[in-house]
């Protein structure tokens, strides 16, 4: 266990939630870092849209791999979306993921979805999980599961039963993204031994109504990036259409130079 | 002279100025692109602090070129801004702008300011500019000159000079960044033989008067950059702090995915 990893695993367990906001390239990173997130996710919409790949389709390893590289320099604890572990191999998952930590990253997601809408076999997930953590144990693995996003029947048992199948295997932490129901959240981290991370909507419960139904840990998934893009198009149609563009944060040029290393450096 | 490097041509002579919005990555060019903007142009604040590096220190060349080779493959007209050309040799400018054009990009941007903050002799920017016209002479190259933004005293005749000088080496257009000043930019555009290109400036004058004054271009340089990270920062806060997230535009998932070739493509 190393120091950081401690630290990232300690923030699931505070009097607050540990919010999450994803990131997506440097500047984006480096940003939320300087504006006191002690730890940053990336969004795998955002990385691969940003790429000009499409999300969830096990295509952006490599970008994956560059993005951590790059955001393993900054001061700030870096969990990385790897989608389903760009394999369905579980030794080249453990292999990819130990490349992360390798690079000093203290968690990843792993998700179960797959890229025709329909969820993985259980076990071959956990497989995945358990050669990750056999590999590095230190990582933290946080295990998703699309029950709720690819629309199961009942996805409720089948939810706690991917999440025992997963916390058998090792995962450090249960991803549920899809679903901000408070009493459904409530017996997610009732029955669930770990950690339970829920995906933050806009419009849905805040994080004092998340940490009260015992969410552990608050992810932004792709809203930050989807924000970042509409403001940029929003603020190209108020100069087109003649509409005053007054954005209610704007970082200044010298605000974003300040964010990567100096000239010469 | 290709049919794009002509019609981006005959955008700089419309009744309308051309509104060029600056992208920094394939999501923000092709969402932009999708919005209606017949033409992109990339901002190298935004290109390098993605990429974790400054901005104006000609060490971007690297990412510059794997982002134009991305964006050519959009159904949108493409301006590089290659900053000072990354080079202080005519020939390798030349080189560099030949490989952008032979991607199918139909204008480039090239500034005389240098990474201490002064301005580059104007002999030595004419020189790249008469090498790159000389090596594709369809590529439109805008010169932009630094004047008013390194803050030269009494900038307005040095900025004719050195409108002059790019001119008679062959540029076809004269970017002049840092003025929006109606009266400044009417002498500019009177006494500037070429589409004169104006930066917008949020609280400043709008693209119909910006016409009237004769501006034929205008551009957001890092403008959309900077909202976009700002917006970023403002939904982590509004998370954080448990204010509502409500973006004026937030793309969906679906629409993000949209921009991207589709899975197997």
């Amino acid at each position: 266990m190393t120091e950081r990893s401690a630290r990232f695993r300690a923030l699931h367990h505070g009097d607050q939630p540990l919010l999450l906001p994803n990131a997506w390239d440097h500047a984006s990173a480096a940003a939320l870092a300087a504006r006191g997130h002690p730890a940053v996710g990336t969004t795998s919409l955002g990385v691969a849209a940003t790429a000009g790949r499409p999300d969830g389709t096990g295509s952006t390893a490599g970008e994956t791999l560059a993005l951590a590289r790059r955001l393993a320099t900054l001061a700030v604890l870096l969990s990385v979306d790897i989608e389903a572990g760009f394999s369905d191999d579980p030794a080249a998952v453990a292999d990819y993921a130990a490349e992360l930590a390798g690079l000093g990253v203290v968690g990843i997601n792993l998700e179960d979805g797959r890229p025709d809408g329909t969820l993985a076999d259980p076990g071959c997930v956990a497989a995945k999980v358990a050669a990750v953590k056999s590999a590095v144990p230190h990582l933290f693995v946080n295990a998703r599961t699309d029950t709720w996003w690819l629309g199961v029947d009942d996805p409720l048992p089948q939810t706690l039963a991917r999440a025992r199948a997963y916390r058998a295997a090792g995962a450090d932490g249960i991803f549920v993204p899809g679903t901000v129901d408070l009493a459904t959240l409530r017996i997610l981290t009732e029955r669930i031994d770990a950690p339970v991370n829920a995906l933050y909507q806009p419009g849905g419960p805040g994080l004092a109504e998340l940490s009260a139904a015992g969410v552990a840990r608050v992810s932004t998934g792709s809203l930050l990036f989807r924000a970042a893009l509409g403001a940029a198009l929003d603020a190209a149609d108020a100069v087109r259409l003649g509409r005053p563009t007054a954005p209610a944060v704007l970082p200044s040029y010298a605000e974003v130079q300040a964010l990567v290393p100096t000239a010469g450096a």
